[in-house]
């Protein structure tokens, strides 16, 4: 548990999984494009890394917990990047939601400097990775899962395995969200009939959440959208369209009709256009709520 | 409890919801259209009406299971119908999925006649009946839900109250159907996705099943649909249909359009155009992979 | 050409309708519930009936042209309708938009009293009307088409005929409108693209309605939707909604899936809900407009 | 007139275009990826260039029209590419139906070298090519579009200026594409509906392309769609979805939820995964007949 880890990307997930994997007795060093975010580590102990590259030693664990392609694009190649530091023998551990195609272009560059590529990216909200209760799915190469794998166990309370080609664990992760999104669209036209028609929009969520749909996502999301409680913002809805539109891109290549996601692409994008963009993706219901009249 | 109930509707839904009143003790009086469904309730101590009007006594209680809104209008209007007999002090207890417009036209017929019609649609596929595990939404007047208590707790194990006016408990039952093809809609998508790209399907429901979406819907549907294992027709397709579309009859009247019902009953009246519509309602997810080019 | 007809309904398509036959020569008895509707056309020379069935003679001629199922039912049926007075031999020119299985009962009701009725919807809007520059689509049983087409030259352009079975034409009706709002929906997606990168709506269909759209609908709507040039009311919103549904109805029937349809069905419901459903339909583009956070 | 051309690309477009200005007396430079398509024009009198760069001189004009956004990169950027050698004062006259953001970066690219970009995309098929008949967006540099102004007369029946930024005239382009798509899918949905009623698709259309939309698309393609006489391949459905698609990027990039090209992409791609994407994208009509259970 001494060993020491690269950990890159320190936003609303990255920083409460880097002080969970302090917390348990691992060496941190920490990289973040705003130095600022690392004061709080470096304090807990951490080392602060001043590139990308200086997080990542030869051999050795480097997570990544970045945004979108382009970060971790940025991270990874170039001369500041994690990838020429790595060097052979060690893990570049990607946690973030990004595309499988960039999983599969980083799998190959990553084998062509002998180090490995596993993706493990992961469900849950910023007080979810805060209490270790992310859920994990991961895909790669088998002894380097192995090797990762009580660095996963402190940070999610469920790890699921997808074999050993990383970008299928990126699907998944799009795929939960899509599930995700879907779910709320769902809800958020049921609320609306409900609500004009004189029924209570938690006594609906309240009954399907204890019944049928008894699981954290109707639960959590559901009742929140029945009261309209969207002002803690858990996860952008700029972030929902990414990920929608990289199902969108992924189902496009492997050329598969995807209604759902598409209604749910222009869904988030109409929120976008007015003004929404920054709020939680929750508040895409409340485009049904503005075609249907409501909530103004 | 030896109280004498009448019971019109001996389907796949109703026989086994008999069954249980009688096992509880109740003695029942059972219509159904198709005499021979009532020869196993008659074995077991019911007493064979032979039009709706008999199952009814003044002052009674009268359970009603039937297949729709034609059917509930036979059972009830007209000379043979129970309307004329239950009279006043009678209760009509509504548990089909019919509309809610249809709920309101007899909830004032009934006003006229001084009997009570409550709604008490339930959710679940027959051995949830069997097994008394149905969720029931009931709506209607305080002193005859109170009176009719008993009966739901030997047919559910949850009872959800949404007010006094009946109607509101059917639009809460198209909604959860509305919900469930939603969830399977999604999931259908995901796994076209999964499959086209090497996942297993059943992998994918089996993490989010435990996980984001542990709930029965995603469990039990998710895995079917993950194994296409539709051999066992539990809801016909094409009654599916028949409930998206009362939900798009209930969005129209109140205004609130519903992209993903919309969205259904195109799925759904694609599979019936395609010979489908006797076969159980997952199979909606067939048209994702016969768009996908998969499955065949 | 001095031949009496029975004209029933004066709206804005009525009206000039009207007034084209009495100044063709034709002697009309002319019918509408709201009385003061008549009188321009008896200072033109018609004669006012008082109920549906004085407008009708044995064996004579009347023609519909009402709002809708509803309308066309009651000037039809019951003891005031023409129904009664227009008996063996008469014909039922109906020219309503109205729906194809209402056509079909009426074609048999008709039947069962020796007169014949004959569908001819039309499409124009009021200023078409009044140039008898209506196209119509008609059909119905031969000798009778045959003896009201000197009344269709009069009042259309050009007719065309669907055969001997009356609701057929409805179905053609409806499809056309169904036509219109997706030319109009696509025109104003592509407007609002265009908006965004400051390109002049105009310029968009002036270059398309001069080449590979050179027609009138593309012309005549699309540049008023270009311009936003709103205020006249030709078509009401709520009645476009009408008769997408209507084509909603038969396609369900006929099982085909209709995405188009289902997704104009919710733009219409939309607008209706925002307040605009006595507009003019082409306001269904607003939605759009309002999706992207433009035309505020 | 006796000015030397370059002209690059010579596919089933490019070919009859390239013809029509050798006839009109110019002379011309031919590139083609694969040789022997130059053949027809050489021996019409046009001069072979083995390299995009060789079709091009210093200060002269350059007309492309390749298949897609990476050929009209590959042809214009790099050691081979015309960008090289058109040099100060030279016009590259971009006709091929590209993305508006390659349009934007070709336009710098080459104000950089001191040469101008003008997008000039045409609507029509081979045939019209062939004819002279195309019609042509055109924006760019007012000086530069004024010295092609009598190449474009050669080659079309009407020309639409779209200003000063050559990408306005991709997305017009790209819009277009749309409109057809579009205008294919209410058609094919109709038709449907037609076909299940009895009523022949062919009268259908024969009504609505003499009246309504008596526009070249509707007829043609109606025509084409209505007797899915589909056996000529004018334009394949994966260009088409291409082009959708390339809507789609620029409704995202511009905030603009736009549900019709949405579903179109959907459409596409379900052929294309059902084997008929080298198809005429008339075939998206497939789509809809078999969820309708008809053509097969």
């Amino acid at each position: 548990m001494s060993e020491r880890l690269g950990f890159i990307g320190l936003g609303s997930m990255g920083r409460p999984m880097a002080a969970n994997l302090l917390k348990a007795g691992y060496l941190l060093s920490v990289y973040n494009r705003d130095v600022k975010k690392t004061e709080p580590l470096v304090l807990a102990g951490a080392v602060r890394a001043d590139r990308p590259r200086d997080a990542a030693k030869v051999g050795g664990i480097v997570i990544t917990m970045v945004a979108n392609d382009e970060a971790l694009e940025a991270v990874t190649l170039g001369y500041d990047g994690l990838l020429a530091s790595l060097d052979a023998g060690g893990i570049h551990l990607s946690m973030s939601t990004v595309s499988p195609s960039l999983s599969q272009k980083l799998t190959e560059l990553h084998a062509a400097h002998h180090s490995t590529y596993i993706s493990a990216p992961v469900f849950g909200r910023p007080e979810a990775a805060a209490a270790s209760q992310l859920w994990i799915a991961v895909a790669g190469e088998a002894a380097a899962k192995k090797r990762v794998y009580a660095i996963l166990e402190v940070l999610g309370q469920g790890i699921y395995d997808f074999g050993h080609e990383p970008y299928k664990a990126n699907i998944v992760k799009i795929s939960g969200n899509f599930l995700i999104a879907s779910a709320m669209e769902s809800l958020g036209e049921v609320f609306a009939i409900a609500e004009k028609n004189g029924i209570q929009r938690r006594s609906v969520i309240d009954m399907f959440s204890q019944t049928l749909f008894s699981s954290p996502i109707y639960k959590n999301y559901g009742t929140k959208i029945a009261e309209r409680s969207f002002d803690e913002v858990g996860f952008m809805l700029k972030l929902g369209l990414k990920d929608v539109d990289l199902l969108l891109d992924q189902a496009k290549q492997s050329q598969v009709p995807v209604p759902f996601a598409s209604h749910l692409h222009n869904r988030m994008l109409g929120e976008i256009a007015n003004g929404n963009g920054e709020r939680d993706w929750m508040e895409l219901t409340r485009g049904i709520d503005r075609d249907a009249g409501l909530g103004k």
